[in-house]
């Protein structure tokens, strides 16, 4: 494979806040050339004119949000990005593969490989199963020999990231009981995309703490999916969502079981706090973007809010004999597309943390 | 006991956020008089120069804080609420003790009766262990009978509040294994109390979010004594708190263990969900600060601040097997100021709700 | 006139914000029977469902939002409180009237008497200008006696309350320049009502501060009405409202022209801050709700959140010989639905503060 | 002079909201070599461990924080930035110039230049008034010239900033009246600095407007004197700041009177505002941080977060005569770090956005 100087990228449904921070991340990427963007609600509009922040870009005063046509994107980038709801997204990436363009989705639809199961959790048939084979589960720190020949990369959701990063490794080193995860996870109302509804005004969220879409959030299909692949068994795991008055970020906090008793033994609880040391550092030794928390640091939202990383601090707690391990993101941006820029510059060869930094 | 159209009461430690809900609610109490709060640090100002919001009240352009004499405030009160630091309360408990008055303690010192718990937990010696044997622990839901007769009231902590409640029902009527509790909980800021500290500052909270005081937090300690009171077993539970950017609140989210299991059976899970709601309406038929959420919906803090209300919903996961339980409360009012209210009331023999509602 | 222990009432429109807090306040006023809500979105709920916080009142239990009909209204309610958009309400009104029911209307149409500056200002032609002199202005403080007698009272906006009330007893007492008024604000978010609009969500305005309606907002039509009747003269004033992240309350800073020049002058700076004083005291001596700040306070909208009260601080500035008046009040209280309980108290010979403290 | 491809710089009380923010660019910026930082609360922790966020540099893993002594700093660094309060910054800088660093202040200390003044607003004498005559005031757009040959810039504050940006080349136009101008501003929480008081915790900030400091800011000594020195004469302004909840921004609304008439006058109206654009277009053509708005367009804090951007918009008013120009910063970064590196920028020959787009 060349590897180009610049590639020619599109964003399509560039005006949710997922596809507003692909475009910005986008203008200031070194190898990227943003070639089009599409939007129906600002088709016509320049880039500066809808997002006046971008607007000392030369390329945001030229360019222009258009209708998303596939046909046309397919002559204009190699690489398209779709920041489109579940469903539609599909739809829109056959025709982009038929041309040849690598397809990045940001939506659901590829995440999940079994039909039945993504139709259990999105309430339709998946509109293009016939793909499903060919699209790779975009966690950079999981799947990156496979990101880089995938035509197909599906991102995975923010609270997916934000709970297979920290998990993964330890069932990998065999550290825990893959049967017995339940995660809580807080997110900024960004989680939600720029949604016009009443439970997303400003004042229905702030000064307002709230648990939603429990027991069974979409999310589950995904995690579910990996963590049995991890696993090597059908896995189900406990994950409790909350909606929090920030704008971005989130916070998950796993109770996990070791696989070796630690009640009441402080030597086994100490050893178990570095071994998940050791296969942290194994699995993400060469990760640019994960951060192991040391001492008595916890993870806190702003210190990833904005950036690619992810905080995960862990402890091991001999009165209960349970293994507490705690992430943060930035749900847009290691959630979602930082994360998709993470997955382009690994599929073209760029640095890993090329526009990341 | 002769019931007094009015108690004389008195706040010691007003000028934190508890001792200002307290003010709050005691002006506004049709069977309290406030006869005297005390601050060192306000000492000689008025109710209203110190909170102008209250300065509509005619007691708050007279009523002036003084500074915290025991001996005085025997003279002046009949009940004394004390908003203090632990170790100051108890010291100060003592000699009001003696002089006759009744004391609601909404520190932590007379919450655990051990006072090696205490000191393991606390981390300095109980000041006053010959008291533990006459406290009774302030939540009323549970506690009703003691606490009329109660000449120490021991106020529970916000977050014990917030998780007692739903689950000692469960265990009461045997429908959970009370081994295996996981609580996550989240609280707004001023559950921090009014400390002046750099990690309290609006720039420091506003935008993040965070775990903290994993996996020991000092309320584990009354939180277990409890349970364990409850199964006629010791209990250790696994507590996980955060810190979220809202002034008031708190959410706790239980991930539960059914007694009987009920995975892979949607009777059972069905069955589950009555029997719930049965123990609920069995324990809390008669308390009127409980609700009980039906149908889809899901606590919101934004439902109870200001409120002594605790919302609770429940879900048997048939998926995972597990029972899930969330809460939301006031962490002031019903957490801390409120709650020692209604205790009051309690133990003068007003109605329960009088002030509160 | 007979005063009933109850007035039957009713709210039209009660699911926007102002509604609901009409909801909150009706429901706790000793004097007020909520006979009917009405509410095309909510229609067959009960006030619980669709308020879950009010759902230990009893009626929140039993009364349900119906379809707004003015006809069936007006049998069910002596007085009816219009929680609208404008343009709307007034056709409400009309058969309203004609029943023989007391109209308090929390809208637009019928506070400025001028239907052709209505038309200008808000872009339609009023739609019942045979009604507009039958109408009082509902700023108590101000029209106190015109009040009593009405039977289609007008609530102000809540910047017009927030702007007029500070400086109405300037100009009656001479103390000001009544043409050179600048009045700068900002408000909660709550001010925009609960619009379902990108603008508004949640991510939208927090962290954000922004400016809008600048230079002619709508509310200047009711406020240059005001300042005209009490100056005898046409008045102009500045106006530049803000949008920030909040959920309740305005701040109001007004930078005014002494009628006496003050520039280098100390005794004259002294004398004018003792005339703005007394000027508010002769104004508002018998007014409940005015909170005139000592001293070195300033207004802070948390001291007025949930209440009917207004805050007011002055300072007289002898380096440049301008006057700054500040005032702080709750959007949604004071500056609507609480000032319609008013009204509605003076209406039917209640305590003017009944219900609101 | 010649130019380097890297200067060494120091941070001299790097551990507040501002020294923080100029880490973060100093870290990032191509031609600064960042060879010490300073705090006294963190002597001897590494950049890594105060601020987590910026760990992925490796300089952050390796560079301590140090004991601020101007000697041993004189030696390390070429261009020093003071991030200390006022007072503390003069004293610092004279060993510093004395050794032949270039001074860039952050603080008050320098701004004024008349020590008169100065004692008069921060109420003691100056510690340096031998040094007033060599700084330079450091608004680059304005001072341009004068910062490229600087040894002592003093970086102007947040609001002055944001005022006289917008305001001097109308000034310099002939467009406003110079004695007339009436500036009200509202700032983040940030703006107070890192200050441990009551006044700035998250519950006393959140849910919270206010103004303060009304009506003799101390910023109005330095832009009372740039603004005089513009308009010939001596000036004086009217000011009124005000505290919202968000953590950075500053929007400044100013009402200025046109030198010509306009009321009433629809022709003048829109020539004036060609003029102001003109004016603008003029004065800031070549100045890369200033986004004048077009169309309906007006300032928005959360399209200058972060960045070294001002966004202005301007209204003439036919109705009143006046003029309202709006300015939004974000108060940290083109407030002062990002300003500071914009006049190291200038200072040392750089491209004057290096290091800030």
């Amino acid at each position: 494979m060349n590897i180009q100087v610049q590639t020619k990228v599109a964003v399509v449904g560039a005006s949710g806040y997922a596809g507003e921070d692909l475009v910005r991340l986008l203008l200031n990427h070194p190898h990227a050339d943003l070639a089009a963007v599409t939007s129906r609600q600002y088709a016509g509009q320049t880039i500066a004119q809808v997002f006046p922040r971008f607007s000392h870009f030369p390329k945001a005063k030229s360019l222009r949000f258009a209708d998303p046509k596939a046909e046309i994107i397919a002559g204009q980038a190699e690489v398209v990005f779709l920041a489109l709801p579940h469903g539609v997204a599909a739809e829109f990436a056959i025709p982009l593969l038929q041309h040849g363009c690598r397809v990045i989705d940001l939506s659901a639809d590829f995440r999940v490989r079994n039909p039945t199961i993504y139709e259990e959790f999105y309430a339709h048939p998946h509109p293009a199963p016939e793909l499903l084979n060919r699209s790779v589960y975009g966690l950079p720190e999981i799947y990156r020999p496979s990101i880089e020949n995938a035509s197909l990369i599906a991102c995975p959701g923010c609270y997916p990231t934000s709970i297979l990063l920290p998990v993964l490794p330890l069932i990998q080193a065999g550290l825990i009981d893959a049967t017995r995860i339940i995660a809580n996870s807080m997110s900024g109302v960004t989680g939600a995309g720029r949604k016009v509804e009443v439970d997303y005004l400003f004042a229905e969220c702030n000064e307002s703490l709230r648990p939603y879409g429990v027991p069974k959030h979409r999310h589950l299909s995904e995690m579910e999916q990996e963590l049995s692949l991890t696993a090597g068994r059908t896995i189900r795991m406990q994950f409790s969502p909350h909606l929090v008055p920030v704008n971005r970020g989130i916070i998950s906090t796993l109770c996990l079981t070791p696989s070796r008793k630690i009640e009441g033994d402080k030597a086994s609880t100490e050893a178990l706090m570095l071994q998940v040391q050791t296969a942290y550092q194994v699995a993400y030794g060469q990760s640019p973007f994960i951060r192991l928390l040391e001492g008595k640091a916890l993870p806190d939202t702003k210190n990833v809010v904005g950036s690619n990383f992810i905080e995960i601090a862990w402890r091991a707690d001999e009165r209960t004999g349970n293994l507490i391990v705690m992430s943060a993101i930035d749900n847009i941006t290691k959630g979602t597309s930082g994360q998709a820029i993470q997955c382009f510059n690994i599929a073209c060869r760029y640095p890993e943390t090329a526009g990341l930094l």
